[in-house]
């Protein structure tokens, strides 16, 4: 087992004094993970997962290693890496390989592969680490060499499959190109050594892949482009979709970490403050509620009228940037488009107005045009905060150079949220692996009634006492007493 | 054109006087229903609507009058009749019955059957008559006999029609029995009828008809369950489930109107005291902000633990009816179920609790057994105002009988929040009349883009500014520039 | 006893059957006023009242009965204005003349001289009614010709007492003048005719009165002027400035009756409105409060910078009412001062925006200048809402005609906030005849452990909890275990 | 110069490179602090406090740096000691030592005598040193030996002042008692030997000193206390109960420190869950707001009927912490009482509810009582957030070891609000060293003029824009057009 441990820890990790840091926090956090830890009750006896091999790819954080601990308990092998370069905490990561029978000493983890601050070669060399299951092969005298299941988050590591299965079909990884941007370059190149080394391995690891779970938005948006292109390897769960999921984590989870990561960026009182909130989805409304909770004035972007008209119903001015920009004390973009505020928009700006994204690249605050705007100062305030002093003399505070504030100055969606998201996640493999016959290709979301499960674990915990439809009450609105109470297009 | 008015004003509206006050109110309305002003600016010069004749069965308020109008104005040719005995506001008959441009001496309007506090004889009378278009046809010297398209709100007009054809076709309509419910017998009653007179009737209409667009949730229920029990009869368009009338009418319209309909009815103060409503579904949620925002403490009981966990992250306690039973002020039920309040409940509740209901019918709060219950005294406060005395001395206050408080104590959903629904109802009459070709028999939703338009046409006047993709950008999302912008499954 | 009901039925409460109704919301009423119930609980058995002839001049409402009864209950005769020629229900003056445990035909109750829609000089006439005791003296066989206490809401019996008083002395009532307000020519007329029949009337009850208690900021404020100019002529006690009524009146109260008047005057849906509040005084905030429940967005206009930075904390936009004129649907001023909306503004507003007034006089709405204004044109919507249309071809809707639109178009404060004050003015009535050699001629507060006992009598009803201070807890902080618990100056 | 800031820096802020982050720090607090940069501006050039010695005891903070620059800008010579052993932060200590312009080789600045993490008798020993004056003596040829004014935060400097000089006259300073506290005992230890240095060392400083400007309520009731029993020395103002002190500070300052120092400490989520906040005074109103705004469901327990009432009508519960011990996640004490979370009650808690308080001693949680508790355990999960596992299996979080959470988990009010604070501390400076002839021996507030003018200077940088009376507005409401605009007992 130390060689597995040492995989990971060989690299970063060396300080094993973190992974005790890391168990305590593990803890706390499994208390505030309910819904996980009624999983492992339920369904630690029966082993659900025994024989599924899980390659996971989530930032490795304290409530991952809540998640990973209930899939190992649930009687999976599992092997991990972040799919974020900064969003690792690394005692969580000790603490996972050490696991939590073990000792730094005699470590009995789970092979994890994350530190926070990786390179981009880093990066990838981990998420191909996650495919590699020859130590467990050999330990177990079995001839796979990968997963059965992935989890991933952002679509990453199953991007590799896709990518390595075309290209070793295609007879050649191609030649990185000026077009290319540099990750993907380094993709590239990550796949041109695994064809030298084996030319059909990740055809045998797309064989082997009973199918993926897939946490976000972008994930999902890469999966359902696959499948439309036909070109979909193994069957997908969107787990991002799940009621429980979307709207608790985009909504109930910036709420949280939104101003959290304001408040220890740059510890600016919102009261009174304007703060311009651009986008008025799950994230903008979470964002918007929380910034007013603070007694900010909160002004609205929005291109989509439907939502436009909820901000408005809600309260909130609703403006382009552009007529306010000298107004605002606080930008967060939330849209997940780019270029949302602009280089031109950060030059019109009041004097250390914040800016920041919770959105999600770091291309929604044009990050590349303040970065080579001749005359810029940037200033290091703090690590993630960032003041830039403009041509024209004003500053602007950047927060996490424009990338997730949430994660890069707070410590991103809280355990609660997470133990929602994370409970759909382990349902869902729990679907893919015992119930694969229902799944053929395709992008699956989860029935509403584990959907209604994973919330119905989480209420003991807050106190809440459901009321029970009587037999004539569930007769007469024509759904079972025990749910699924909804129509699938109901929005809650 | 006498003739026409007279079939309606000579039952109640008897007092034409009535027709200019309701001139005034819909003159201030039409500034309330920008969609619909709109509409009529866009589609008046086209009359897209030319040669449509649509039975509308739905409250017959001010704000349907800017709706009937709307429909006149894009060419059509309108019968009417309320949805609801009580919902009628006799001066928005009267005023409509006289037309825009009519007068009481020479009425110029549309044949309106309906008042204020029909019995249900009298109501189903009104549902036949908007079906008989014999007059229309006689002027127009076509043989038709019925109307080709149903606005319907509850699904009464379209439920006449399967019956009445169903009925036909069995050859005899059925003998009233013990069990059936009072309603279904004057119904039967009807049709026996019409039957008698014109054996083909309603196999006749329901040939004519292109298609049914439905208002509400219980109409469109009544709907899918026709459809998948293939007996639906012609296409029908599921306004319900637009964005733009589900989650405004009642999220937004019911925050109007529930805390308007409780100040008129007890006058009241709710700061301070407890709220209870029964269900978080959008009325839910609309009911609890009312009511927080006027300073009450809100308690939600729910049975689908998604709605239940919700109200928890919104800050809410939630629990059973039964935990709290004797520290509530004020009840309101909103969840389309029966038997929600019962009468144990209200035997169980403070001196002088109000209780009132804003979901669907009366039967959320068990009137039936409060009005049969031994020694319990109803006196009448004022109308729509009751306190029944009950036997262990203690009071409660039952607001509109059970009925829907929101239409009986107030005045139902403001206008702007009808623009929006009426939007939509217009929208989807000119989808199934302009474009039938698209819709076979089924239930369908409006396209995503043109609920996308209703929200548009609200913005203005609400000086909301949207903000416009750049081509880019709506490429790298991957939406056209001018939308629709979201996945069908999106919830908003 | 017939004779007192004759003094004010007679007028116009004719209709005795009124009393029945009033009767039963006055039974209503006391449910939500437990604190004069409870006073009547504590202070019935002793009757510190007894001997107390309490002329009362506030609005004759429901509320103001149970406090009418409250005093009688605790032993004071009663003689009953109200103080402003709409506010009275006459269903409540009714009541209150027939008496609770009378009937119509055999009235029981105190006389009052009040009906809604009195001219000023039937006004005034009411007003010196109040101040005529001979009948009670007659029937008591006693000489006193007046009242021994003043219950006063805005000044006018005190007034009265004082110019009564100042014109005898002077040896005559000066003539009316060009200058002179019509109203202050109604009092003139009316002081000429007293001082006529009896030259040293106003003297005389001058000098049996043993003091007044007072409602309002604005009679409050009169008091103090004549105290500085050493002009008054006996003890007062400001009732205004207990925490449990301008904290709870002003700010609870308006929450309450704001957006309940623009509901009944308008039908308008206030979310997503831009609402416009003049003034963040304690009206102003539960102004903001209220339209923020509703969804509307709030700016506010102010002149005082503390004020002003406490509604910037609050979230709100704070500007000048010019710089915002046209975005505005919603217009209320909450101020107390004058040509807060002026003419030039009414002439700049948008199509059909509300214009209100919850502050104090009329003339905080230039409505003097738009009714002067050529060209504009009022039309009467309903009763108290008018359209204006203005020159300009936009109109705006005037709620109350400038008036105070929550007694006009609403209901004014409800039952358990007058609960508060009234609480109040019953136990300053108690201080100033319990305890008048406490009182010399000045201006007084009631003693903070009053203040919070008004409180604690409305907890229970709210469910209300409170924590007991331990003796060792309140030695520590210094206060007595019963309180008082917080310096004078505590401002809540 | 060295010497001053060897006086300081040879302790513990020995790291002079931490100058440099502070005066990074620095420049952005002196953005969010525009009272304090406009006091510059307006009283730089006429050096309003030239001749001005300052003695300041409040906690050395990036804040309170910009508040001592302002000082000195204004002529004031300034010694500065932080008030808690804690709340230094280090960096700021540094900078300000250094001074603006001055450098960690060259400091320039300002004595300090404060590092985070002080002794008791380390705490005393700095309160000492900033009383002796003698180096600036010396360099000015001077003949004093103290300051002529201090501005004290908690009465720390005051006392000691007012304990030396009492002593010296009583001949001896007691002996300590096994009564004394511990920290007493130190302050003895500390007087014994400057009595034993310079007899008259604490007679000759009282006798030059102008006055005290105190800032907490804790500080102010030690003045009146003093005043009352006539042993105050010399005037004070009492700057904490300015309405843009208590009202700001208390309310806004602990909206957004008290969920800034939850998040910090544990990343809970507060949505959804249940927080019992003891006390609804100004600092119980603000954290309740802000974690209602957070999504938690809000209890208050209060003494004071008053409060409890506001508490009901701001929609939240008032209970007993008895009586729902068990549903409770998040305590948070207000109070200053003691005792107000018991040992009692931590046994009845939830497991891992998270006690905190934002009152004002550590004993308003039974820090003493948990301590000494057979059989509880006490784990660090990191600084400031220990884990109590108590006798009965269940833990608790304490978060600062039961002291002011908002300073040891976040960082304290923020600069906006101290901007609020300090600037009435400086114009309270001011108004003692110019003006002294108009403040005898006494406790005063500031005048109200200037206290709105603090709010004044705060409105520009919220993009506040005031309504400005007209003369004849000014004169009807019977104010000065230019302020001050309310009653000395006015609320707010």
């Amino acid at each position: 087992m130390t060689s597995k441990v040492l995989a990971s820890s060989s690299f970063r990790v060396a300080d094993l004094s973190l992974a005790e840091a890391g168990r305590h926090q593990i803890r706390l956090a499994e208390h505030e993970m309910p819904g996980l830890m009624a999983l492992r009750e339920e369904f630690g006896p029966t082993q659900p997962l025994k024989g599924a091999r899980i390659t996971g790819s989530l930032h490795m954080t304290v409530q991952t290693a809540v998640l990973i601990e209930t899939l190992v308990d649930l009687g999976a092998q599992v092997r991990w890496a972040s799919c974020n370069i900064f969003s690792t905490q690394d005692e969580a990561a000790a603490a996972i390989a050490v696991g939590p029978t073990g000792t730094p000493e005699a470590p009995a983890g789970v092979p994890v592969f994350a530190w926070k601050g990786e390179t981009l070669e880093e990066y990838w060399w981990c998420t191909d680490r996650i495919f590699d299951w020859s130590v467990e092969a050999a330990e177990a005298g079995a001839d796979w060499i990968g997963p059965n299941l992935i989890l991933d988050d952002g679509g990453d590591a199953t991007l590799l499959v896709h990518k390595g299965r075309e290209f070793e079909l295609a007879g050649a990884v191609p030649a990185t190109t000026a077009a290319d941007s540099h990750e993907y370059g380094v993709i590239l190149d990550l796949l041109r050594q695994t064809v030298a080394e084996t030319p059909t391995r990740w055809q045998t690891v797309a064989a082997e892949l009973i199918g993926v779970t897939e946490e976000t938005t972008t994930g999902v948006h890469r999966l359902y482009e696959l499948f439309a292109k036909n070109e979909l390897l193994f069957p997908a769960i969107n787990v991002n979709d799940s009621v429980t999921k979307s709207k608790f984590d985009n909504k109930y989870g910036i709420r949280h970490s939104l101003t959290d990561g304001i408040n220890r960026a740059t510890d600016v009182l919102m009261g009174g403050k304007v703060a311009f909130v651009c986008g008025y989805g799950d994230v903008g409304k979470g964002s918007a509620e929380a910034l007013r909770g603070q007694g900010a004035r909160v002004i609205i972007s929005e291109i989509d009228p439907i939502c436009a008209l909820q901000a408005a119903m809600d309260g909130y001015q609703v403006t382009t940037i552009e007529s306010v920009l000298d107004q605002v004390d606080i930008f967060v973009t939330t849209t997940g488009n780019k270029n949302v505020i602009t280089l031109e928009h950060m030059q019109g700006m009041k004097h250390n107005a914040i800016v920041s994204n919770v959105g999600h690249f770091d291309n929604e605050i044009d990050m590349a045009g303040l970065e080579s705007l001749p005359g810029a100062t940037r200033v290091e305030i703090k690590p993630q905060v960032h003041e830039w002093i403009m041509p024209n003399g004003r500053s602007i505070l950047v927060l996490s150079e424009g990338r997730l504030m949430n994660l890069g100055n707070a410590t991103g969606h809280p355990s609660f949220v997470m133990s929602n998201s994370f409970t759909n996640q382990v349902l869902a493999q729990i679907e893919l692996y015992v119930r694969r016959e229902n799944y053929p290709v395709g992008v699956f979301v989860l029935p509403k009634h584990l959907d209604e499960k994973v919330a119905r674990l989480h209420l003991d915990a807050l106190g809440v006492v459901l009321t029970k439809l009587s037999t004539e009450q569930a007769s007469y609105i024509g759904v079972p007493v025990e749910g699924p109470y909804k129509v699938d297009h109901y929005r809650y």
